[in-house]
């Protein structure tokens, strides 16, 4: 283990956050919270000299590169560590009395599930509320993508970090130079992100109001600043804008790239993107007839539910207009199946990803087809291309992987005695990075009355979900750290 | 498709079952049932005439020999004409006057799944219960195992038929000739079963209880002639019989042959009965630590519930002592977890089974490995021999096809409405052949309110799952259906 790059690595993410700590800051001045613009101002400062001293190991490291498996220590101790340092200004604050809560809370907006302990969030000051959600936008994208682009310095270890922050994109894919191409994305994602603030504007968001919810789209976070979510606005405009949007940034950010370079092959021999719009088309057609009559056989009420509902659980935003809790059972099974299938790969969303669905589907297939015709070896094909065998294994095994920390997830979680449909809707909510589950933590419901273990679990289970499950499973295995 | 084949083996197959069918026609002569025992013999009568005009087929067949698609349509076809034949009695005695029902009913006995739309099963007679946990009996081995030992002239094709009815047994193995080693398995199946009927009179159960129940447990079954299951004897020493004879039934039957003919070293190289024990263990220990409070404290009375229950959950028995619906949720989740893992392959239980998960958690295991030394190649061991990679991505495939049926599945049930946790694990409980699942279909509970829909729905579920999922799904492949 090249441990002297590690914690230079590490330095260089906490100058990352002991910078951004600033905005909130400037947000406190405007807001006149002056004393929450000193705690953010001061916790932003002692980041940046803990940092500073973390870099300096950077001097006597044996190897500038870093391997693979370094890769993904740094990037789960930098998550961890990203999700200890946002938690401070809550606790510091007072806001949130409970250190595990702030965690909690923390590492629900940089993973960009959304889950919150808060029983009010309209009590939470203007300066929080913007650090809350800011958190969402940053980690949407990819705190180590970020990184990359501030520092082509690291264009080395780069590889390795961004394989292991994915679904972050990978930028790689775009130019060579992953400095450049991780601009181009951030560039993507801000202009995105600015239009939308201004159409919700225009629809008659409040500014502030607007920003905040911009970023937890963009990151398909879902915090918002209103008790009732988006359904505090009463307005079809604003649904229907931020359910769009949703789904935009639920859409692999490298065809945004091509289609501003106008590469029409590469987008059309894209898979994941058209199965993505028809599982929204018909899971929405579908909970439309299911909820018809619970909505007074009212088509457009019907539909206004289901599309903003399914936009926003298939992208693991979270947001909430209707309380999905209350349809019938097969729409409630339809959503917790999106929240398993997630958004595509490359996107800002979490869950398994649709083109892994896609792989695992046409495996089911093929396997059904060797029955048929025993002596036809055939290989999987994704976007117009046969998939590398070590690619299927890998899908493969990352499912099972993925169930089994939503049943590792659930034991620990069913301690606290809940309902097995609170319980197992949490845990996947939690791994798939959405918010919401069903039951006791539906859409209108929080995480309050878990006990700190629980919530712990969660945390823990949030940011194994955002890194893909491998990384922070890594961690959990004594021979990661024997010498080699 | 070599029809002609296919419709004389499905046949040999109706013939078996119209043999059998005379069985219980002497239990209603026994209990002076002499309508049932009339209706008994004309059943079996019938399906003895058309089992002849169906061999008559063979004569003008182009081949002898099937194929391995063939020999899945006709395990397929022939699991729901067994279902369908057996349903029969059920349907003209007038015990159960709707024929879904009694498809159901018939299902879940040849699957050995044992879940039940009868209220109130006491009030059956005695040659419809024997008839149906006689259907256990048979299920549980197999029914093509059974043929190929009485029709050696079938080897050939045996071994598609076998891979096909798989979990039943793989006699391959045992020795060359499939119809001797098939007889050997009948064999060591039929000397248990009828230890476990002395066993249980023994203990002091009457005689007909016993058989039935021997049936019912050397299956894995589950069907009871008490309401309240195995907990109506009220008597400790039949309790841990039946738990421990249930363990038994669950091993691969292939250990025994080992064990008879003194082949230690086959005994120890397998790793699946090790593991199994080991999971029974810890199973039963964490449940009796979680259940204890609402067991007064009694260890014992702890000891007691967890035991039976755990063997009757992961042999996919489904006999009930307690209602384990009422535990905490720690060990409700933990008896849904005991569904899905199942019995050891090669058994007479469901479920993935034991080998399989053992093959996925390694495979998950060398995924991870994989990241520390990319450079390492690896296979997945199992029994001490690394395991070819077809194997395992069959497995892997598996494992996702396994939770797609579910998927699906509950999908269809949950247009009932019933909760989800009612609608998913009954559709777990019906693909790995338990009975029980939990809330609405718990072990005090029972099938009969669902919709016709949702019976048909989980009566194909238990035989896809007896079936080990690949057979039934090939037949709703149109490509199964075309011409070469």
């Amino acid at each position: 283990m090249n441990y002297r790059m590690i914690i230079a690595i590490l330095g260089y993410i906490l100058r990352v956050e002991g910078v951004l700590l600033f905005l909130p800051a400037l947000v406190a001045v405007f807001y006149r919270e002056w004393s929450h613009a000193g705690i953010f101002a001061v916790l932003g400062a002692v980041l940046l000299l803990l940092s500073f001293l973390m870099t300096h190991a950077e001097k006597g490291a044996p190897r500038k590169r870093i391997q693979m498996r370094e890769g993904f220590v740094i990037v789960s101790f930098g998550w961890l560590l990203l999700s200890l340092g946002g938690a401070l200004p809550f606790y510091f604050s007072g806001e949130i009395p409970s250190l595990v809560d702030c965690f909690f809370e923390s590492a629900s907006g940089f993973t960009t599930t959304g889950s919150t302990i808060l029983t009010d969030v309209e009590r939470l000051s203007y300066s929080l509320l913007f650090w809350r959600s800011f958190t969402h936008w940053i980690g949407g994208m990819g705190v180590l993508v970020f990184l990359l682009g501030l520092m082509p310095k690291l264009d080395a270890s780069g590889v390795q970090l961004v394989k292991a922050e994915s679904p972050g994109v990978m930028p790689g894919k775009l130019v060579p130079r992953l400095a450049q191409s991780s601009r181009i994305l951030y560039g993507i994602y801000t202009v995105m992100t600015i239009l939308l603030i201004l159409l919700l504007v225009a629809a008659g968001m409040p500014f502030f109001d607007s920003v905040i919810h911009a970023m937890g789209t963009a990151g398909t976070g879902g915090y918002s600043m209103k008790n009732a979510s988006i359904g505090a606005y009463h307005s079809m405009t604003i649904e229907m804008i931020i359910a769009v949007f949703m789904l935009l940034f639920g859409v692999n950010f490298n065809l945004y790239y091509f289609l501003v370079n106008r590469k029409w092959k590469d987008v059309l021999s894209n898979d994941e993107w058209k199965v993505y719009f028809l599982v929204v088309a018909f899971s929405v057609l579908f909970i439309m007839v299911n909820t018809l009559p619970g909505c007074g056989g009212s088509l457009l009420q019907a539909f206004r539910g289901a599309f903003f509902s399914v936009s926003s659980i298939i992208t693991t935003t979270g947001y909430g207009t209707v309380d999905f809790n209350l349809w019938p059972a097969f729409s409630r099974f339809l959503m917790v199946l999106l929240m398993m299938v997630g958004a595509c790969g490359g996107s800002t969303g979490g869950g398994l990803k649709v083109s892994r669905v896609i792989i695992l589907f046409r495996c089911m297939n093929r396997e059904i087809n060797r029955i048929l015709h025993p002596n036809q070896i055939r290989g999987v094909r994704s976007d117009g291309q046969t998939l590398d065998s070590n690619v299927v294994r890998q899908v493969l095994v990352f499912f099972f992987t993925y169930m089994m920390v939503i049943i590792g997830g659930s034991l620990l979680v069913s301690l606290d005695g809940f309902d097995l449909e609170t319980t197992v809707t949490a845990v996947i909510s939690a791994v798939s990075n959405i918010g919401p589950g069903l039951a006791g933590v539906g859409p209108v419901e929080n995480y309050a009355a878990f006990s700190p273990l629980s919530k712990i679990v969660l945390s823990i289970t949030m940011l194994t979900g955002r890194l893909e499950l491998f990384p922070m499973l890594l961690l959990f295995r004594p021979s990661t750290w024997k010498k080699e």
